[in-house]
């Protein structure tokens, strides 16, 4: 029922308490000896779910666990207190007891949603997350950020809730759409940006695509999150050098916002590291602008509207990471070694915004 | 603007991270000085709020600091979902950020809720508390526990989040109602049996009232939440020791189910206290129960609805704390000396809620 060590890779995220994140082709089917509880609620969403929940389901009852399946509608609108609340009565109605488990089956939205249930039922039950998206397993799935959107924003309810541990399985990664897999390349290239270069190469290879070989993407995956674990466990709660991955997130979040999140997290993070990297090159670090356009090239994001950077400021300042008025900015001195500013001048910003308008200009001709 | 230290109580609560208990009277009005953020969300319900909101808002604005109220119905019902959503709603409109701070003023209800909302806004803010009922302040007042109930059943939704600190000023209880003061004097005396004798004498006292000597009060506030702060302190998560302070409750929580909560708490639990005293007679344990009863007599419970032992046994089954079908009693061998045993015969059980029948005919004649 095991997968065979040989093939299994494990990162142990040192948090507290510490978890596994354990990365193999063909955990889909072999989980079950990896947890421990006897009762788990499987969380799912509409898309996921018809592919792989059943194939959980039997992992789990093979080994005589009881598992319940629950149903969530595909999509960040399901990230609500409406939904948080359903399924924490059907918790109840399964009966699942504090020692029971949950396991969250999806995309961020799943691992969202069902780590704030876990977080919050019975005042905290055990977690377990099997992220079926790149983004969900090279973000989502360490930090232990859980939450739903209020009307007014995003994520502005939840808790910091560890998973017990992650399961991935790149596997799952065939049935991904080429558009859903680059929102997942991004923040991978961002970590290369972070802390390992390696990753940015790997990133452009020909096999680097949902079916690509298995055994290339669990090892770029591990080193994705090896990134984010690093980072993230040096600053458990957020004060301080996990801002570092906000690399390229200050004009993302902003577009978003600007545009009623018609541009996705993805494509606005590739935006928002053109821009970074030349507010970098404008303050004498290291210019990576070709390194990052030529990564903007593979991802294709749609086309920005045009608009001035006064339209985007109010979004900038309203961003919920800003404690007050002064705006910090991640920057890179050079690959791998990130800082933070916060005395940048309205010029560089408006050149960094005539950057990332030209992007446009230059794929068209 | 601060208590003078000769009167200020204090209690270091050892929990992760610890946080002190401060009572004196006058806290009220002198409370600024011991809350570190600018902006202070101040959560009141319809009883507490219009006595001494206004103050506590004024002790801040003194110095500098900016309030916000808000107002929920009092009531049990108001610990819902609903309330929570629509105060997380407020914060934002407040525009409340993550180095602001929720201020509980009330009972265990306002406790409750507005803990649970300071720990899940921005994935948790930090809180304080100002208990406003004798019950909230012995009992509530330590262990963190917040949260909200479900249509099936109380306290089903929450988190474990300590506040920064607890302000208690005895000086508030002089409007609270006896019905309602001895709702507290139930776990205080509780307390008493489970670590400190001195606090069995003390409630016979006949001071121990609303409009008591504040001093008086104080003193034993102090030492109720001294035993309620060993025992959480080394038990953070439930597992185990904290366990003892489910004395009298396991019977509590089935007589206010099976009554649909007609029977208030704190009096289901002073017939729990007697049951569990005659438990342990029964065991060979000390025999407690003449001290038990003379303080049934202090609170004059409602009477109960004649029951057969098996109308309840459903609902001590269902009760949450319990991980398995086996039952666990919590039973003193004397006074200080808690335990739990899960051996107990069906037998002593009935012959326990005998006793406990009987207490109305002994009232009576």
């Amino acid at each position: 029922m095991a997968i065979k060590q040989s093939v299994l890779r494990r990162l142990d995220v040192a948090l507290t308490p510490s978890y596994p994140v354990l990365i193999a082709e063909g955990l889909l089917d072999n989980l079950a000896s990896y947890i421990s509880e006897k009762r788990i609620a499987i969380i799912k969403d509409t898309v996921v779910g018809p592919l792989y929940a059943a194939r959980v389901k039997k992992a789990l009852e093979g080994v005589g666990k009881e598992s319940s399946l629950h149903l969530v509608q595909a999509g960040e609108d399901s990230k609500t207190l409406a939904s948080f609340g359903a399924l924490l009565a059907e918790m109840v109605g399964e009966g699942l007891e504090r020692k029971s488990a949950i396991l969250a089956l999806g995309g961020g939205v799943i691992g969202d949603l069902a780590g704030f249930v876990a977080a919050s039922y019975m005042r905290g039950i055990n977690f377990y997350q099997f992220p079926t998206s790149l983004l969900a397993m090279v973000d989502a799935s360490v930090g232990g950020k859980t939450g739903v959107n209020l009307a007014q924003g995003k994520n502005l309810v939840g808790a910091f809730w560890q998973p017990k541990a992650v399961f991935i399985d790149p596997s799952v990664l065939r049935t991904l759409s080429l558009k859903e897999f680059k929102q997942g390349a991004v923040e991978l290239f961002k970590h290369g940006l972070l802390a390992d270069g390696s990753i940015l190469t790997d990133v452009l290879r020909d096999d680097f695509h949902p079916q690509g070989d298995p055994d290339f993407l669990a090892d770029l995956i591990l080193r994705s999150v090896k990134v984010k674990a690093d980072i993230v466990a040096q600053d458990e709660r957020e004060g301080n050098v996990r801002a570092f991955l906000n690399l390229g997130h200050t004009l993302a979040h902003a577009l978003e916002a600007e545009s009623n999140h018609h541009i996705s997290h993805g494509e606005a993070v590739v935006y928002g590291l053109v821009f970074a990297s030349k507010l970098a090159a404008l303050r004498g670090f290291s210019d990576e602008g070709e390194r990052v356009k030529t990564f903007w090239h593979y991802v294709k994001p749609a086309a920005l509207p045009q608009r001035d950077f006064q339209q985007l400021l109010p979004y900038i300042a309203r961003d919920k990471k800003h404690h007050s008025s002064k705006q910090n900015w991640v920057l890179l001195k050079t690959i791998g070694q990130p800082c933070i500013v916060s005395d940048v001048s309205l010029e560089h910003l408006e050149l960094s915004w005539q950057e990332v308008l030209k992007l446009e200009e230059d794929s068209s001709t």
